[in-house]
C-alpha cells in the first residue's frame, strides 16, 4: 500500500513532531467545492467528529483512502482499502448461505418496461429513482430499458416459469451485483450512493414455516456481519406497516445507530414476501397452490456505518476482523543504531506474523519519519502498530500500540504471535463494547409525546410503547417533520421489554401493543 | 439441484428405456420463436453438434441449465450451474493476482461523456455499442451518461491524480464487474452478450521492463484458466497491428479454436498500453517521466468456449476442476433389493467422497428411473456417475461411468476415494488431450493464397507465413469477406516454427517475417 503523496513536497523528517503535509484529496461531494488545504500540524483530519460530523465523515473516507469522489455526483470509487473489507464480509456470508444450499446466479442489469410494471406496488416506490437507457451509440432504442434498482421484477417471472411442481421447491438463489437508484438528495459515500454493491437473495418455499425460518436465519447472519465483523451493536426486530416492504408480508431488519447524529441506520433487511406475488405450483396432492417467497439483502452501506461508528479525529478505526492490514510494522531508527538491523528485524516480524495467519505489512519507506508513519496508519485505521527500534531489540521486545485506545505495551518477541492474537481479540471486543456502551447510553425510554420530542431533539434512540397503528406513525412523521427529516419507527425489537397492562402509546394515548424504537434515520 | 419438470406429466418409469419427457425450455434467441417439442426418445438434445452447431449450442446451454433466455435480446440469465464455474475460475485468478500484489477496487458503472471522450481512439471502437442513460424517473438528465463498455476512460483520470511521484508506482488494480456493449449482431450466450461479467486489470509502472513482465505473467494465468481449468488448448501469441487494442503498444492473447465451426476465439487479452496515455509523474531524479500501463481481462465468454469445445450430443461435458457437481451418485433399485439399504449406501458414499474434498451429490428422487437420471446428469455434464445397486453392494463395489468417454468400471468401495481422484485427473487430462488432438488436426499450413482459401473453406486453423504488413491483412479481410465473416489474423504464436530464409508471405508474396494463425473468429 503506497501513500499517494504529491511529488516535490519538502518534508521535515524529524522525530517527535509531525511533518508538514499537503492534503490533496479533500474534494467535496455534490455541490461542494474542492479544497486544497495546507496543514502544518500533520496528517490528522481537519474536521472533528463531534463538531462537524458530516464533513468529518466526507474527509475521513477520502483521507483514509476508502473512497475517491467521482465526476458523476452520487457515484464513488471504492478503493482497495474498502474492497478488502467488502470481500471479507462477502466471503463469510457467501460461505454461510452455501451451507444453507442457496446458490448464486446472475440476472441481467437491464429490465424491460413490461418487466418493471409487473410488481407495480413495489416498483412504484423506486419509480422516481429508476435510470433509463434510451440510446445505444447514436440510435434511439425502440423501447427504453430500465437499470435494476433491485431484481424482484427481473427474477420472479422466471421463478414462475421454473417452479411448476412441489419438487421444484425450495428454489433458493442469491446474486452479488450492482444496483442503481438515481436519488437526488444528499448523496453520501456508502450510505446513499446512486450505484452500490449488494447481495440480493430471493427464495421460494412450499410452506410459510420454511419461509419464516429462513428469514430469521438470514437475519442472524446479518447480525453476525455487524456484531462479529464490523463490531457494531444492532437491534434485531420487525418493521412497522409503514416501513416494511410494500409488497411483502413482513420485514425484519438489523438496526444500527450513529450516536453522533442520533440517527438510526437500517443495516440489512430480511423480508418475508408471503404469497403476495401470486406464483402458483402444483402441490403434492396435485392441487394448485401458491409459493411463499422471501428476499433479503445487505450492501456496501454497512461499511459507511462502520466508519461512522468507530472513526475518530485521527481517522478510520478498523476492526481487526475486516482490516486488510491488521498490524503495521514501523522501524524506528536512531542515531547510533544500524538501520539495516532494524529493517531486517521488521521483515522478520512480518514473516513471523504472516506465517501465523495475520495480515501484516512493514512500512520501510525511508522518506518518512516514524511519526509521520504513525499518523498515516492511524488515519487509515490499522488496528495495531508495532514499533521496532534498537533499544527494544536489545531487550528482545517490540512496542505495540492499539489504534482503538492508544495504549502502548512492550511485548517480548518470543510471545509476539500469542500476544498479537490476544490483542486483536481484545481490540475487536473493545470496539464492540465501546460502541455498545455509546449506543446504549443513547437509548431513552419515552412514554409521552413530550418525553419523545425532548429525546428526539437530544438525538436519542427512543424506545417507546406504541399502539402499532399505521395512522399514528404517519402522524408522528408529520408532527416531527423538519429540515433534518422526520422521526419514524425503526423497528419493534424481538427482545421486548415487559409491557405492563395499561401502558399507553406515547403518541396516541391508546393502549400500547409493543415497544418500538423510534428516531430519525439515514 | 432440482430438475425443473412440468407438473402433471405422466412418466414411464422403467429400467432400460428412456422416459417420455417434455422439453420445456427450448426458447431461441433473437428472432427465433419458442418451441415446445415433445420428445419421445428421452432427455437427449434434439440438435446434433455436427449437424447444426448453432442450434445445438443454444439448446445445450439452456437444457443444461446454464443459461435462461431473457426478455431483452442479447441479455442472458446466468444460472447456478454457470456461476459455480465462474466462481471457481474467479477464486483461482483472484488468489493469483493477489500474490502479485494486485488489489481489487470498484469504479462506477457510469461514465460522463467528458470522461468517455478522453481516450478518443479507444472509445471510438466502442462508440456504436455504448448504452446511454438519458432519464431518471420521469426527468431528463441534464447530460446523458454512458454505461461502461470497459473502464479505461473511467479509471485513468484517477491514475493521473494518484500517481505523482515514483513512490506511487507501481499502481496495480483489478475489478470484477459487469460491462455493457450494446451489439446488434448475432447475440450468442456467453460468446456475444450485451452485458457480461469480467475482470479488468489496469496497472501502471515506472519501466517498460516491469510492464512487459506483467503482461506475460497475466497471460500465463489466462493460459492456466483455459488449459488447466477448462481443459481447452490455446495458443499464446501476439496480435497484429490491425487486431491489437487501438491505443495500446502491443496486445497478447490466448487463442482457442472451435473445430466444429472452424472459428478462432480470442480467449483473453493482456495488453501493454505503453506510454500512450500520457500520464506523467516525477521520477527518482526529479524529472518528469511517463508511466507504462497495462490492461488485461477475461470474461464469462470463456464458459461458452468450454461448452462449444467439450459438449456433445448428450449435452454438456464439464471438466472436473470446474464442475459444481463432480460426481453424481445414483441408486439403482431392483425388485428383490431393499431400497433403503441402497439409499443409505448412496448417502454413505456421498459423505465419504465429500469428506475427501470432492463435490458429490446423490439423486435420490423416487419419481425418476435410473435411466432418466443417467440422461439428466449426462445432459448437465457431470464428469462422473456412480451407480449403486444391490448386486454391486454385495460384492462391495460400485459402478463408475465417465462422462467424457462413457467407459464404465466397477470399483471396490474401499478404493473409491483414491480411484475417484484418479478418474477426475484422467477425465480432466483426457478432455484436454481430445480437444488438443481435434484442434491440432484442424491446423493447416498454407503457403499460398490458394492453399489459404482451400483451408479456410475447410474450416481450418491456418498457420501461414506473413509479411506482417497492415495493408496486407486488410486486403485478406476484403478478399475473404462473406456472409459468415472475413478471415483475419488470430495471433502470431510466441512459439514460432522455423521460418527458412526466402519464405514468402501467403498473401502478398513479399518476404515473410513470421508465422501467424489465421481464420474466421467469434
Amino acid at each position: 500500500m503506497r501513500f499517494q503523496l504529491s511529488s516535490g513536497l519538502s518534508i521535515v523528517v524529524c522525530l517527535g513532531c509531525f511533518s508538514a503535509f499537503l492534503l490533496k484529496y479533500l474534494s467535496g461531494s455534490g455541490g461542494k467545492k474542492k479544497e486544497d488545504v495546507e496543514k502544518e500540524t500533520g496528517l490528522g483530519l481537519i474536521k472533528k467528529k463531534n463538531e462537524n460530523f458530516e464533513e468529518w465523515y466526507s474527509e475521513v473516507v477520502v483521507q483514509g483512502e476508502m473512497i475517491e469522489y467521482y465526476d458523476i455526483s452520487g457515484c464513488y470509487i471504492l478503493r482497495p482499502w474498502t474492497m478488502a473489507i467488502w470481500e471479507t464480509m462477502q466471503a463469510f456470508f457467501d460461505a454461510e448461505i452455501k451451507k444453507m444450499k442457496i446458490k448464486n446466479c446472475y440476472f441481467p442489469l437491464f429490465v424491460s418496461p413490461a418487466g418493471l410494471k409487473k410488481e407495480k406496488d413495489d416498483i412504484e416506490g423506486f419509480a422516481p429513482e429508476v435510470a433509463w437507457v434510451t440510446k445505444s451509440g447514436k440510435s434511439e432504442l425502440e423501447v427504453p430499458i430500465a437499470i435494476r434498482p433491485t431484481s424482484e421484477t427481473v427474477m420472479y417471472p422466471y421463478y414462475s416459469k421454473w417452479i411448476r411442481g412441489h419438487r421444484d421447491l425450495p428454489l433458493k438463489l442469491n446474486q452479488w451485483c450492482n444496483v442503481v437508484r438515481w436519488e437526488f438528495s444528499n448523496p453520501t459515500p456508502f450510505i446513499k450512493s446512486r450505484e452500490f454493491l449488494w447481495q440480493e437473495g430471493h427464495t421460494a418455499f412450499a410452506t410459510k414455516e420454511e419461509a419464516d425460518k429462513e428469514v430469521l436465519e438470514i437475519l442472524e447472519l446479518y447480525r453476525r456481519i455487524f456484531e462479529e465483523y464490523l463490531a457494531i451493536p444492532i437491534v434485531k426486530g420487525k418493521k412497522s406497516e409503514s416501513e416494511k416492504l410494500a409488497d411483502g408480508l413482513y420485514t425484519t431488519s438489523v438496526e444500527a445507530f450513529v450516536p453522533n447524529t442520533g440517527r438510526g441506520v437500517q443495516g440489512a433487511t430480511s423480508h418475508c414476501l408471503g404469497q403476495n406475488l401470486d406464483i402458483t405450483y402444483e402441490n403434492e396432492k396435485g392441487e394448485k397452490a401458491m409459493i411463499w417467497q422471501n428476499s433479503w439483502s445487505y450492501s456496501t452501506r454497512t461499511i459507511g456505518v462502520m466508519v461512522m461508528v468507530h472513526g475518530d479525529d485521527k481517522g478510520l478505526v478498523l476492526p481487526p476482523k475486516v482490516a486488510s492490514i491488521q498490524a503495521i510494522v514501523i522501524p524506528v531508527p536512531s542515531k547510533d543504531a544500524d538501520t539495516h538491523v532494524i529493517f531486517d528485524a521488521c521483515l522478520k516480524i512480518v514473516a513471523q506474523l504472516s506465517e501465523a495467519g495475520f495480515r501484516v505489512e512493514a512500512d520501510l519507506r525511508d522518506n518518512y519519519s516514524p511519526d509521520w508513519k504513525y499518523s498515516h496508519w492511524e488515519l487509515k485505521g490499522v488496528p495495531l502498530r508495532i514499533e521496532i527500534g534498537a533499544e527494544g531489540l536489545e531487550k528482545k521486545q517490540v512496542g505495540c500500540v492499539r489504534r482503538d485506545n492508544c495504549v502502548k505495551v512492550d511485548i517480548p518477541v518470543v510471545d509476539l504471535v500469542k500476544e498479537v492474537k490476544d490483542m486483536f481479540d481484545k481490540i475487536q471486543q473493545n470496539l464492540f463494547d465501546v460502541a455498545k456502551q455509546k449506543r446504549d447510553a443513547s437509548i431513552q425510554v419515552a412514554r409521552t409525546w413530550d418525553e419523545f420530542t425532548v429525546a428526539l431533539s437530544n438525538k436519542k434512540l427512543i424506545l417507546a410503547p406504541w399502539c402499532d397503528e399505521h395512522e399514528v406513525e404517519e402522524n408522528v412523521k408529520i408532527r416531527t417533520k423538519s429540515a433534518i427529516g422526520a422521526a419514524k419507527s425503526l423497528c419493534s425489537p424481538f427482545d421486548q421489554p415487559e409491557l405492563p397492562e395499561g401502558t399507553l402509546c406515547f403518541a396516541s394515548g391508546k393502549p400500547a401493543k409493543k415497544w418500538t424504537y423510534w428516531g430519525r434515520s439515514y
